[in-house]
């Protein structure tokens, strides 16, 4: 099934016969699409947004020429932005943490339980060594590379090298601010997981600040990096439930499970090119 | 932007091409096609499912020329289930009840709020004359029609005068059963609100047996009425968290406000074409 | 069973022995107690908190006896606050609200059923006169007072009037800013609903900023409303998840139904003693 | 602060004088109660539960002492059901599981982290080798013994040797059914997670059914397992969201994380003496 399945997305300021079109060709190219959905932010001067998913006979070998020839009699007498993938390649992951397992441990066993299929996890980076022997475990390789306010320029040449040629890099509790020349410069999405719901809580200790604030729900937001902290494009949120009798470390404990439920959502949509980002927020299909 | 809107939905076995004609077919209409959404229940063998949503301008003088288009065009060539509904056109609704009005007042102070926009709701039926009051500050009619065993013939019999021309009947807990010949008469499908988890607890007095079961959490179950009691097909459930503490007057208490928010969320759904009967479950789109 | 129930609240310093001393105290009476909380917000240099349900025969007659005796034999040794509602006796309850009906009616109308059983609504004050129609039907009297900016003075002179003798004012969707000397003068909590997950969004049109920001869950929070705008101790939250589809309008209809949920149960913790205020925060038993 | 926390829990008739000649019984021992539950299951004729948390100095010590003297003093006039259980002693925890890995590496993993100090995981027993690799990484024994209709015998004479002296017996996705020999001879509850909502779909193949039925929420149960298949007390509860995309794989996928959740709390409240038997119920303080 896989061996033949590929995604098509498309933006494009909204105008009529996008649908049309994308399906005609997609049809006179002998393609079965089998899921679509679509998406306009404003009937008046929107943004549209189209994911489909089609199957296509022998869609490995005829890739190039379907490229070639979405771009000549689609994309561009419409002015579209796009891209198709196979499904059957799965997007290259890094994942980068500091001390804290629960994000990290839950990416990697369900990789190899089979449930991230459309992520192939490479590699995990960490300012800290301690998860090395939980990660080699997975099989996946580790690679320490220390990391403070001082080393932050070493380390970001050091993670530019490492991270080259992935197509998304996860910071699975990872507990360093990164640089916008970093984010610029790596290549890749950047998705971050955050321990409060945001807007609430954005910076340090988010744990600490909701058991002052008495807050009845705790939660966790998953959004892409940007330069400023805890302000980008969000992709997923969840809440748990908590009382006054919560203290700060059963805060914690909770909210860890949020977190990597929530991560592993944002991961998996992301590698299956549901989450189309739209000016500050996200379209997810 | 509602005036020229149509909804357009399509039910065949699965074949491909059926997304490309049918954009292809809106397309040279000039409409736009603003949702989609389409769903095969089996990649081998299944059911095909589509909905779109089109704008196009003057969609009331040409609907019966786009209809007949379509008919000879697209879903002969490919034997297409379909209709076409304008969305300026709301669903006439009845409502039948019997003495519990937490569903009928949630459901009429919907519509007088605005928020039922796809449902017209033009007549309350009820073996019993309780509600008569509730109903009348809304200004829709209310029908008293004795039902009982006995009297079930000539209840059915008035109750098809009644509700003739209607697009949907909901039972809003009306705790009368239905015969199989009415539902089969009555010419509309029949919505009802069932006050369990179903398939837990089917039939009668689902909240003392959910209290003797010792359940975690309480459900309600919209569904299509069929002949068989509480087996018609799902369209919405939702629960609630309970303790040990809720005696059954407590369970029905929380249980009648997951009832009637599960219940106007499957009348929505449906009166904005969105369900469609997949054998004995429902695709909802 | 309601008659001779009675509830007792004791918040204090923590020192052992309290639990002790009430239980001792109601057996001695011949109370049984039926319902029994306990919270110390830290073991080391906290506040402990009490709450008790207790039947005791001819609890009308004797409750001035018991108080005194409370007080000299259990609190003032022991240096607790403490406070003995019997639970025959609802909380006289007034609502402020603006032109938004939802939280009203869903007040009212449970009201009406008797499922606010510890609630009496006397009193419904509105700074528009809108909701007159809509209040005159549940038979509480309505009260429109202007309100401005420019009003405030003649209109909050005009509320304490209108308030005095109430255990409560909730603020049921009421949209104008309300002074520290009022709160201070009104003599009974005032409970405000706002339709945001606090403290995410506090302030003016929080719908619209969280659709600005792209949030995937809508909330709304029910708070002891302080000087200082949203930010006073929290009773209640709750969330419901939403997309990219939601508008600003989707987004208020949905959270709505939050709000209403959220004020409900708030209101009726709140009257059934619950609620004791912990500093900035709340325990809600 | 665990080293001098116990635990105390009664169950006995209902009535009048039992909270406080318990709660001054702890008094007059120099104890300090830091947590109090109590519940009536009826208030004629009802069963009463109560658990109280206290401190005590030198409680490890005392121990024998404190028990004697509630026997005497308390139990025995008032014909308690009783125990009094230290907090710093774990409960010896043995898991039984076949092929799935979910529930049995979201424990072990949570009793690493700290997160069960509650239990002490001291085997793991099952039916197929597959999993021995991966519990060996936690330091925890594991034994196979297989397992079949035939076996049965003598699986079961092997599995009380091993058990013995266990204080729970976790089945952690086991997928062979016990004998009701078993369940009496085992001398430790039998805690069960089922892999469906709970009087739904009992037996074999949940999921799949659950497909057929095409409900719209999935769910596990966790419950005590007595000889009646799928009928004993149950614990916990929760459900997860499903449309009609997700097929039976995506079910169950989707259904282990639910079952790796509920069966964690149970498992945790029971280890805290917080589930306490009501008949075919629970009570959950």
């Amino acid at each position: 099934m896989r061996a033949n399945a590929g995604r098509l997305v498309v933006t494009c300021d909204d105008r009529p016969g996008v649908v049309a079109a994308v399906s005609r060709f997609l049809f006179t190219q002998g393609a079965n699409i089998t899921e679509s959905d679509q998406f306009s932010s404003d009937p008046e001067d929107g943004r549209f947004f189209l994911r489909m998913v089609f199957h296509l006979d022998g869609l490995a070998e005829r890739l190039d020429g379907l490229r070639a020839a979405f771009a000549r009699e689609v994309a561009a007498p419409l002015a579209l932005g796009w891209r198709i993938h196979p499904a059957s390649v799965p997007k290259r992951v890094a994942l980068m943490v500091s001390r804290e397992d629960h994000c990290l441990l839950d990416l990697l066993w369900r990789a190899r339980r089979g449930e991230l299929e459309d992520a192939a996890i490479g590699i995990v980076v960490s300012n800290h060594p301690d998860l090395a022997g939980a990660v080699a475990s997975f099989g996946v390789p580790f690679v320490h590379v220390p990391n403070t306010r001082a080393l932050r320029p070493q380390a970001e040449a050091r993670h530019l090298e490492l991270l080259a040629g992935y197509d998304l890099v996860v910071l699975a509790r990872y507990m360093q601010i990164l640089s916008g020349d970093f984010l610029r410069d790596v290549g890749a999405p950047v998705l971050n997981i955050h321990h409060s719901f945001l807007p609430a809580f954005a910076g340090a200790d988010p744990y600490a600040r909701a058991k002052q604030r008495g807050v009845k729900l705790i939660g966790a937001t998953a959004h892409y990096a940007t330069e400023e902290l805890d302000a980008g494009p969000i992709i997923e949120q969840d809440v748990i439930r908590v009382t006054h009798r919560a203290d700060v470390d059963v805060l914690t404990r909770l909210g860890s499970d949020i977190e990597r439920t929530v991560l592993r959502r944002a991961v998996q949509w992301h590698c299956e090119d549901r989450v189309l980002r739209d000016r500050a927020s996200t379209v997810v299909f």
